[in-house]
């Protein structure tokens, strides 16, 4: 078993790093704030007896040696990186939890058959570089490196000067080393294990993403002077198409979701009528096809809304995570774990993307969840019981275990 | 007559001040660049032998002598700060032009009786600190001083320190000299003008118009994870009002007018659902009664709107600036200029709000409109034909002698 009061500290210890007044983090990827709990990472692993290497995309690997150094290591992590408004657990439970398996493989003296790693990706949220998942998706192939380097953050700073100012872009190649297994212990996000209270969500895959960036543009002009009949108001216009966005989600719920979560509005001058707005979709849904259907619903309304009030209009698809099921044997690792563990678990679906789904297409991979306050999460009021979360690490240790012995 | 050639280079050698590539300025007030301008400006007009004075807000009265020192001067003047996305003829020819005039005068060494100001007010266009005319406001006695101080700009900086920053907050008490007739020059930012084929706009008031700033509050959480079902999403809620503000400016058309210029979504990211958004409204109404309607109609379609998605919101009016009639003295000068001038002429309610508007209520005070293309303005497309600036100024230069011979 872990130690769980060790456990919990270190998730408030590190906590520290970005903490807002409201009791949640602000750690964005790539900032000073994110090398700073970069460093406290690499030392802490380091002071475990772990070597840390660095891929150059910045994913971090901190390994404990096996009995069989020709064994694939047995992989367990998530991302140190938030949300601006972020909260404790979201993807910190995951790296701290696999440094906790450690720390008690460590103090038990237990010898693993295969290296043990401990990953934090780098850019899980996706909040300031788009897509989510970037740099777990660069180790799994989906995207070359040179994607990942030219992403932009909304005031245009690149990915990779910023990684390189940071000092965390390493030598290794991304994708050049494989995983015996991956596992990702994270919290749910959402409000199904609190509601049946089950302790250990047994997660058999991720419900597939869509991203889309909208421009619309109109005429930027007087708000005084100009009448209602010469505008070409792309504040209008997008405020219409958002909430039709809103009506797609609630025509393909419970399963399907719709959100438009960042908008920009040019010049954004108080008596002036915007000119262009650029605003972003997030769509998901369980089954690719109903997904599909929402992006061609959404191509239609938005265009049936610009239409009459002749504006322009362009919808990029930036991003397109197809629905992922994981390793049937992993999976099982963890059912069988939380059985041992007497956690009351149930099947689940994670509403929320993960490193896990990317990392799925290169190695056996399955994720935990433990339930969060009313599902809240991006969310400085995110919050999860240490129990849970204790309960969630031990889960973790015995899937990994269980893994090791196979 | 004044000098055609000399005003248009003039309008185009401080259109470099700011210039931006699509052939706008953009130069909100307090800059760096504002404070170029009007370093551009004291040295001009001093070279035109005026005596330059600053007053505690920061506004710029360049001063010609008359025959007679005891007499209150007859002042011209607008603004040159412009918008984000601003033209190179907003405010700018007003200012312009009245220094135009005292050219002429030096010129042909005509001598006044009365002396003759010209005026460059601060703040006019409101777009960086709200409201509009904030400067001329608290010449007239509108606004209080530290009003005036206090407002900040959307980063947080104050209006004083910005004005003591690039040195100009001057000695000289607002509202402390009085005029014997206040004259401003402006494009009309409307397409009346064109329409009909008139070159002097005889300006007879200003509509009434009222700022507001709405806060909607909703709760921020994951865009995957949370059903449609738990959401409060601020910025549907928003987007919902910003639509029903329109409709609000088409139930009171072709007079009225409403408009949402400025958006901010927070935190906004991409996959968070938009916990608060705050949004500014701007309308407009030649009649005051209506506009309070307007408002009623503001307050209670937003609270129908927030009720149901389970928002919160908060609508302040921060700025209200009744309808304004002209003194008919100084409008009558204007006519019998533009006759004189045999000038196509047409009496008009200014749709924006101008200096004029607030000097209205401490100084006989009257304004002339040229046209602009299709009434596009508050754009950086924004144009007027030099022949019509040119009238502008002569009409303007008629007039001034015109109150002064009396
Ligand atoms: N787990 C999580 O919050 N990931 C961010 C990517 C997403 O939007 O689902
Ligand atoms: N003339 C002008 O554009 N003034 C700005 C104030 C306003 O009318 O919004």
């Amino acid at each position: 078993k872990v130690d769980g009061d060790r456990l919990w500290d270190t998730i408030m210890e590190t906590a520290k790093i970005g903490g807002t007044p409201k009791g949640g983090i602000c750690r964005l990827t790539l900032t000073d704030l994110d090398k700073q709990v970069r460093h406290w990472f690499r030392d802490a692993c380091e002071a475990a007896g772990c070597e840390v290497t660095i891929d150059e995309i910045g994913n971090m690997f901190a390994r404990r040696p096996g009995k069989d150094p020709t064994l694939p290591p047995i992989a367990m992590g998530s991302h140190l990186d938030t949300q601006p408004t972020g909260g404790k657990y979201d993807g910190i439970i995951g790296v701290l939890a696999g440094l906790e398996v450690l720390r008690t493989l460590n103090d038990s003296g237990y010898e693993t058959n295969a290296p043990l790693e401990v990953i934090n990706w780098t850019n899980e949220e996706g909040s300031r570089f788009a897509p989510a998942m970037l740099a777990s998706g660069v180790f799994a192939g989906v995207f070359p490196p040179s994607y990942a380097y030219e992403r932009t953050d909304r005031e245009g700073k690149t990915f990779l000067e910023e990684l390189e100012r940071i000092g965390f872009k390493g030598e290794k190649k991304a994708g050049s080393h494989k995983f015996g297994a991956f596992f990702e212990l994270h919290i749910e996000q959402g409000p199904i294990l609190e509601e049946e209270e089950k302790t250990i969500g047994i997660v058999t895959g991720v419900q597939g993403m869509r991203w889309y960036e909208v421009t619309v543009t109109g005429t930027d002009s007087h708000a005084g002077s100009t009448p209602m009949r010469m505008r070409k108001d792309a504040l209008l216009g997008a405020s219409r198409m958002i909430a039709a966005v809103h009506e797609i989600g609630w025509a393909h719920a419970p399963d399907g979701v719709a959100t438009v979560g960042l908008i920009e509005s040019k010049p954004n001058s108080r008596n002036v009528i915007p000119g262009e707005v650029f605003f972003t979709v997030d769509m998901r849904h369980p089954d690719d096809a109903a997904l599909a259907k929402m992006e061609a619903d959404l191509r239609s309304v938005l265009f049936d809304i610009a239409m009459p009030l002749q504006l322009e209009h362009t919808i990029d698809r930036v991003w397109d995570s197809p629905a992922v099921k994981f390793d049937p044997a992993c999976i099982d690792a963890v059912r069988q774990a939380a059985a041992a563990e007497n956690e009351p678990a149930r099947e689940i679906v994670s509403g929320a993307g993960h490193d896990a789904a990317y990392i799925s297409r290169v190695a056996p991979t399955a994720m935990i969840f433990v339930p969060c306050e009313k599902g809240l999460s991006h969310n400085e009021l995110e919050k999860a019981e240490p129990e849970h979360v204790i309960a969630g690490a031990n889960v973790l240790l015995r899937a990994v275990l269980q893994m090791d012995a196979q």
